[in-house]
C-alpha cells in the first residue's frame, strides 16, 4: 500500500499524491493511503464511506469550517509520473486537485488546536457523472458530517478566491437512420451523416458571457463524445453526440434544459446528467470574513464545483486552491509550488 | 455440437444453418457442423483451414467448377431465430448467405457422379476486414485448392447471375484538436466539432454510376463508424470518422485511393482496408457457357464479393445465389424459398 509522509513539506506531499494514480472509479489506493495517514492523527475522528474519507476535530468550538477536495483525476494522458522543475510541479492531478489535497493533509496534521472546529473531506468521483460524486453521496448518507458555518473547496483557483460556479448538464443528441449494406447505401439512411448538422450547430454556437455580482461568467456548449457504427459494411442506424452544457449560475436547471432543447430543436435529446450552478453569495457574513482574511480580487468560477452541494445545504462556500484552472484536464497540467505554499500559509493563519 | 441433416430439403437445411448463430469471428460451431456433414460423404475429400472447409471430388474429369459461400453473418439485430412464413424464410443470414450454403450442401450430398469435378468452399470472415477473409487466406495457404475452370459464388443475386463486383476501401478520417476542461472550452480545440465539415462533405457526395460491359454500376461513400471523446468534462482532442468507399470495377485500387484522398483534401486520411473490384468478364468462354445454361438477364454486382479473389487467380467467376441482396444486412433480412429451390435445380441440372 502507498504510504503518505505527513511530515514532508506540502510540495513533496503533493508529489506523493500525484504519483498515486487515481483516475475516477479507481480511487481505492489513494483513499487507503489518505485514510491511514489521517487515522494516525489522534486529534481527529475519521469516517469512511466508499472511497470518501472524512476527518473532524470535535472540540465543541463555536464555529465549524469544512475544507474539501476530491481525490480522483481525469484519464491518463501520458502525464505521469510527476516532475518537479523550476518551482512547478507537472503531472496528472497536480493542478486538479492534489495540491489542494496536500494542503488539507498538512492542515489536518499540523493544526492540532484550531480556532474553529475543522472538517476535512477527501472524496471520490468528482470528474464523472454527478451520480457517482462522493460528496453528493455524503449529503444523502451523512448530511450531519457536512454541517458547517462555512466551506472552502480547494479546487484550483490560482490560490485566490473564486466565487459561485457554473452549472453543468449533459445530453445525448441522437439521430436515427436505417441500416443497409454499405454496398447498396442508397437503400438505407445513414445516421452518422444525419449528425452532420448537429455538429454544424455546435460550430455556430456563440457563448453567452453574463456578469453576475460583478463577476463575468462564460458559458460553453460542446460535444464531449460521439459514437455510431454497426460494422464496416453496414450503413449505421444510430449516432449519438454527447453534449456538455456549462451554464452561468443565473440559469436554473430548467432554464438550462429549455435552452439546450431549443438549440437542438428537431433532434432527439435525452438529459443524462445535471448539476445546478451556485450564485457567488459574496454577501453572506462567513464568505465576507474569509474574503477579507485572504485579501485580493475575487474571480468567477467557470467550472462546476461542489460549492453547489454546500449551497444546496445552506452552507456558504467558496473555491480557494492552488493551480491555474486553465491547465486542469490538459496534458501539460501543472501547479506552481508557490500556490500550494500560499494556500497552506493563509489557511494556517486563518485557522490556527 | 449442432448437427446438419443433409437428407432434409434445401429450405429446411437453410433454416438449420440460419439457426446456428455465426457472426464473423464466431464461426466455430457452424464450421464444425459443416465439416462433420461433409466428412460423412465418402465421395468427397475434406480439408479444413481455421473455420474454412473445402470438399472436393477427385474424379480426374476434364473440367473443374468451384462453388463457394461464406459461413459468417453481420452482427445480430434482434433477428434470430429464423421464421418460415408464406414461402419466405426470415432471419439473420437467411439472405446473406445461408440459402446459398444450403444449396452447396445439397449439391455436395446429392451429386455423387458429377459431369465436372467439383470443389465446395465454405469459408469464414467475409463480413469483416479482408485480412480475416477465409477465402483470401486460402489463396495464400493453399492456392491449388482454388484452381478451377470456372467459379460460382453463391452470394445473394436473386437466383440469377450478377457479374463483376465493386471494390471496397476503408479509411479513417481523423481530426485533431487540443484537450481542455469543458468548463473552459475556449482554451481547447474540439476535435469532434472539427469533424462537422467531414460529415458535411459526405452529405454533399453525389454517387458516380458508370456503365461497364452494358451493366450499370453504382458507387457509394459512407461513414460506417465515428468515435471521439475522452471524458464527459474534457474537450476531445481526436475524432475518427470511419469511411467506406464502394467503387465501380473500372477504378483501380490506386484510382480509388486518389479519389478519396482528394475528396477529404485537408484532412488526415489513413487507408485501413482495400479490396479491388472485378470486371464483369462475361466474354470468357466458361462464363458464357454458364450464362447460357441459366438463361435470363445478367445484372451488375454492387457489393464486393470474392469473385475478385478468383479474378486475381485467373479463374472466371460470377455471383449466382438465392436472395435479394437489397435485404442483406438489414433487420428484416429474408430469402424467398423459391430462390433457394431454383438455384438448387439449375445447378443440379448443369453439374449432374
Amino acid at each position: 500500500m502507498a504510504h503518505l509522509d505527513l511530515s514532508a513539506d506540502v510540495v513533496s506531499l503533493t508529489q506523493q499524491l500525484v504519483d498515486i494514480e487515481s483516475v475516477s472509479h479507481h480511487e481505492q489506493e489513494i483513499a487507503d493511503a489518505v485514510e491511514a495517514a489521517l487515522t494516525s492523527l489522534p486529534h481527529l475522528t475519521v469516517t469512511r464511506r466508499g472511497h470518501t474519507i472524512v476527518a473532524r476535530t470535535e472540540l465543541g468550538l463555536g464555529e465549524r469550517v469544512v475544507v474539501a477536495g476530491h481525490l480522483d483525476t481525469v484519464p491518463l494522458n501520458d502525464n505521469l509520473p510527476s516532475r518537479l522543475e523550476d518551482g512547478v510541479l507537472h503531472g496528472l492531478g497536480s493542478c486538479d486537485m492534489k495540491g489542494g489535497d496536500a494542503v488539507m493533509l498538512k492542515l489536518a496534521a499540523d493544526i492540532t488546536s484550531p480556532n474553529r472546529d475543522l472538517t476535512f473531506i477527501f472524496y471520490e468521483a468528482e470528474e464523472v457523472d454527478s451520480v457517482h460524486n462522493g460528496l453528493r453521496k455524503l449529503t444523502e448518507s451523512d448530511p450531519d458530517l457536512l454541517q458547517a458555518d462555512f466551506a472552502i473547496l480547494m479546487e484550483p483557483s490560482n490560490a485566490s478566491i473564486e466565487a459561485g460556479c457554473q452549472g453543468t448538464m449533459r445530453v445525448d443528441v441522437r439521430t436515427t437512420g436505417e441500416r443497409s449494406h454499405s454496398a447498396r447505401s442508397w437503400k438505407g439512411v445513414n445516421a452518422i451523416h444525419l449528425a452532420g448538422p448537429v455538429l454544424g450547430r455546435l460550430n455556430d454556437y456563440v457563448a453567452r458571457q453574463p456578469e453576475i455580482d460583478g463577476l463575468a461568467f462564460h458559458e460553453g456548449l460542446n460535444a464531449t463524445g460521439i459514437r455510431g457504427g454497426v460494422a464496416g459494411n453496414v450503413i449505421p442506424d444510430e449516432c449519438v453526440v454527447e453534449v456538455n452544457f456549462r451554464f452561468a449560475p443565473d440559469r436554473s436547471e430548467a432554464d438550462a434544459e429549455a435552452f439546450v432543447r431549443d438549440f437542438f430543436d428537431g433532434y432527439d435529446v435525452t438529459v443524462t446528467d445535471m448539476a445546478a450552478g451556485a450564485m457567488p453569495g459574496l454577501d453572506r457574513p462567513a464568505a465576507k470574513a474569509f474574503v477579507e482574511a485572504v485579501g485580493g480580487e475575487v474571480a468567477p468560477k467557470f467550472g462546476w464545483t461542489d460549492v453547489a452541494q454546500f449551497t444546496r445545504l445552506g452552507v456558504p462556500a467558496v473555491n480557494f486552491g492552488p493551480g491555474d484552472p486553465m491547465f486542469a484536464h490538459k496534458q501539460d497540467e501543472h501547479v506552481p509550488t508557490e500556490h500550494i505554499e500560499r494556500c497552506e500559509r493563509i489557511l494556517k493563519e486563518w485557522l490556527a
